[in-house]
């Protein structure tokens, strides 16, 4: 379901810099750690962030996160509502409402 | 040019279960490096991860930054490929073709 | 355990600056997370990390884990000691020995 | 500085546990990070988090920070003390007393 346009500009660009041998799995799951903290960094001493550098930084970690999910043959957009599907089941609306403490659970 | 679908999806989760008083910008961040963290612990001692692990935690990545672009008005593919067109002038391929170092550098 | 002297230190280059503010356990907390991602970064293309860059984010690591342990009236040498009585108990060396599938079920 | 009692305790709990073979820097570097968000997993939804977890997880924290440290021959304090030297070379506090932009200069 997500554009495949944009995997091809996102192959294209690593391919012209022949960049994909930095690409492992493994690296790019350090990648998306690193560009997410970046993210994070934007709200480190205040909840009241700058927003062009919030999507800046949001851009980073969505770039990596496609870059693994075309190295692992995975649909970004089919992984979130197969994985919502699941979590429906798990945590049925009528029973987690408003609960912050059922969605702590949620959390692990 | 996400597919607005998934946004639906994801907007009807959250309504249902009345989670929405949660999902501040810094509290989805905060959430983004968190699931980010656990989708590295698939990579913790060794390269070879489940790939079932890996598909469920990129999910969560995902999700989370899903719910920060929506919240921000901010449409995710579109800013991977402004960010993109951002990146190709800052570090012309044929400067940085193959070079670690190089790639070191587009990081900072 | 810990060197009372380190605390000292810190907590007068904090005073100076007027930096106390800042420091709720929430924003040390995120910054903890902050600086092991820039940790993370000097392994982020390669095992091969350049020596001196790792001990200086180590020790911006250290320094915020150390602010936060002052912050709480913790001993940072005290609680190491503790979570591993804690870990000797739960994972007997003669059931765990050797064992990366055991080691992943310590993380937990 | 740092008490070397310490770091016997968790050079006979790895050795007992034949677990040296894991703790390469790289991976050190990794499992920082993933019990740092753990540690920030405590302030996900809220500020207001419980002490007896913050205290489990920053001891996580901590450990592998020693761990690494060990492993580098670097002594944890002291590379704590000489960083916070360079620091106050670098913002004086008559430049920066009170100030989160100069803070987040400090950052970077």
């Amino acid at each position: 379901m997500t554009d495949p346009g944009v995997f091809d500009e996102l192959r294209a660009f690593v391919a012209e810099r022949d960049w994909a041998q930095f690409h492992t799995p493994e690296n790019l799951a350090k990648s998306i750690s690193i560009e997410a903290a970046e993210l994070l960094e934007c709200f480190q001493w205040s909840a009241d962030a700058d927003p062009a550098r919030v999507r800046d930084e949001l851009a980073d970690v969505l770039t990596y996160c496609l870059l693994l999910a075309d190295k692992l043959g995975l649909d970004p957009e089919a992984i979130v509502l197969e994985k919502l599907a699941d979590t429906r089941k798990k945590y049925p609306a009528d029973k987690v409402k408003g609960s912050s403490t059922k969605y702590d659970a949620y959390e692990d």
